[in-house]
């Protein structure tokens, strides 16, 4: 393998990066053509739009990862169960073209008397425990749905998917609460988002919290432009308190996410006294030449 | 006073009854015409064309309780804060027509750093005592907005808001699961609310379980028909631990709602073995006509 297109193939969009015999980033290119906008039969064709170019040479290998691999994408790549090590990745892709185009699969595990899943987040665990050099770990993947993650020993033990980013866009566009807050975020206020956060630590429920975004606006107790700070800060102090542990027994939790949300959680993993390890968005390109390595091809 | 006018005029509904001097419902109205849809100078239009037959009568004295006591509404009855008795809501009465037609205030408390409010419900808890003979008490009204109550001889010393309702609807019209719940409730399944509410029972957050909607969906454990229910069981079992202490001190609970509603709720109460105490409507009739007894008009 002298190159490797890395694909990053969601539901709402896809990220293509040609990477070289080092893993080093030599291009990237992107596309809004997630999965839920390309007809069944169209994923060679929107790939072969976006790519071609790249994949025309002969030693070319492309290993792609995220919601491509579900029931509703290219080719459907079956849930690993949990624990599941780097190499349970590479064991089980599913080869859309023998040798040339593989899709890693998801991870499943079970958490009480529930499944859960993830699709592409596995790659980014992989890839920011090998830039960091752990073996084991408390890492979170922000998001619309965010996930957090327990390694040990090199192994994704269990993992817990929280709707954080799609609650907060409910409560923010479709609830009540949208007729009291502004049309527009706005910059972060930094002590609007703690107060939410202190609030979410003290325990309690969202269904409960929510509602005081309202009572605070109706008693001039918060200006309107902060109140979508505040509401970030009891969505997202909400999943911290579900995920850590009272006290100072937390391990430090390694952040992968868009700087902006990344940005976010730093801040309220610091509130908490939680030490935090932030990894951009390279965690997916060296998780797939990881994986793409250890295949020897 | 001969006869009572008594209305219940909230955001998207009016309800009106006529009262006879033992306070029994005579005729009961209702119209879609809640406060949302009057324009602001529309209410007395709105109300002479539902009642002028009924207010016609020399004797007869109107009251009202709901939204329409807030600052959309036809006037404002500020909020009386908490710890409020029975007599806070006759002292503090906003008069629409001196001694002919009055709107009772609502209730406001502090809940550690944030303010909460009611508006309307506060009559049904004080008509729901009566009608039960008590003078303590925990109760719950279901709803959009759910209202959790605490009384203690004869005074409403706190009480909390959870977005049940409007959490369970925007999750279900609005979310990721809505593509996999079906297009329409169907009929309550007990097993499947009761699934819904153990796990809520077991604590973390409502962000979390509700992704089970979706990998219960995913992986064929739960029919289809059967996730509305569960959904219904995560939200009102996330609201009962939030509101309940573990164990088996919990006092019986009063719940005020519609039929399905307290059905619901009674049910989830037993469920975690806390006696219920089923209240109906006529709890909203029941205050606002001692209220107006004690006016002695």
């Amino acid at each position: 393998m002298n190159t490797l297109v890395a694909v990053d193939w969601g539901t709402s969009s896809l990220r293509a990066a040609r990477l070289g015999p080092r893993g080093e980033v030599l291009e990237e290119r992107s596309s809004p053509q997630g999965i839920l906008h390309v007809p069944p039969e169209g994923f060679a064709t929107v790939f072969e739009a976006l790519c071609a170019d790249w994949t025309r040479a002969g030693s070319t290998f492309c290993l792609m990862s995220g919601m491509i691999g579900s029931r509703q994408g290219w080719l459907e790549a079956p849930y690993c169960p949990c624990p599941a090590g780097f190499d349970s990745l590479t064991r089980h892709l599913a080869w859309v073209q023998p040798g040339r185009t593989a899709i890693v699969p998801g991870l499943s595990c079970e958490r009480g008397s529930v499944p859960d899943v993830m699709r592409g987040e596995e790659v980014q665990v992989f890839g920011a425990l090998q830039l960091l050099g752990l073996e084991d770990g408390l890492l979170v993947l922000p998001g619309t749905h965010s996930k957090w993650v327990r390694v040990e020993r090199g192994h994704i033990t269990s993992f817990s998917t929280f709707m954080t980013g799609e609650f907060y866009a409910l409560l923010r566009q479709h609830s009540l609460l949208a007729r009291t807050l502004p049309a527009e975020d706005g910059p972060l206020d930094i002590a609007a988002f703690e107060r939410g956060l202190a609030l979410a630590r003290s325990g309690g429920s969202l269904l409960a919290s929510a509602f005081s975004v309202r009572t605070l606006a109706l008693f001039d107790r918060m200006a309107t432009t902060a109140l979508p700070s505040y509401l970030s800060g009891l969505v997202i102090g909400e999943e911290l308190h579900a995920s850590l542990v009272p006290g100072d027994q937390n391990p430090p939790v390694v952040v992968i996410g868009s700087p902006a949300l990344t940005e976010r959680y730093v801040h309220a993993l610091r509130f908490s006294g939680v030490e935090a390890l932030p990894v951009g968005a390279q965690a997916t390109w060296q998780g797939l030449w990881a994986i793409a390595r250890n295949l020897n091809l």
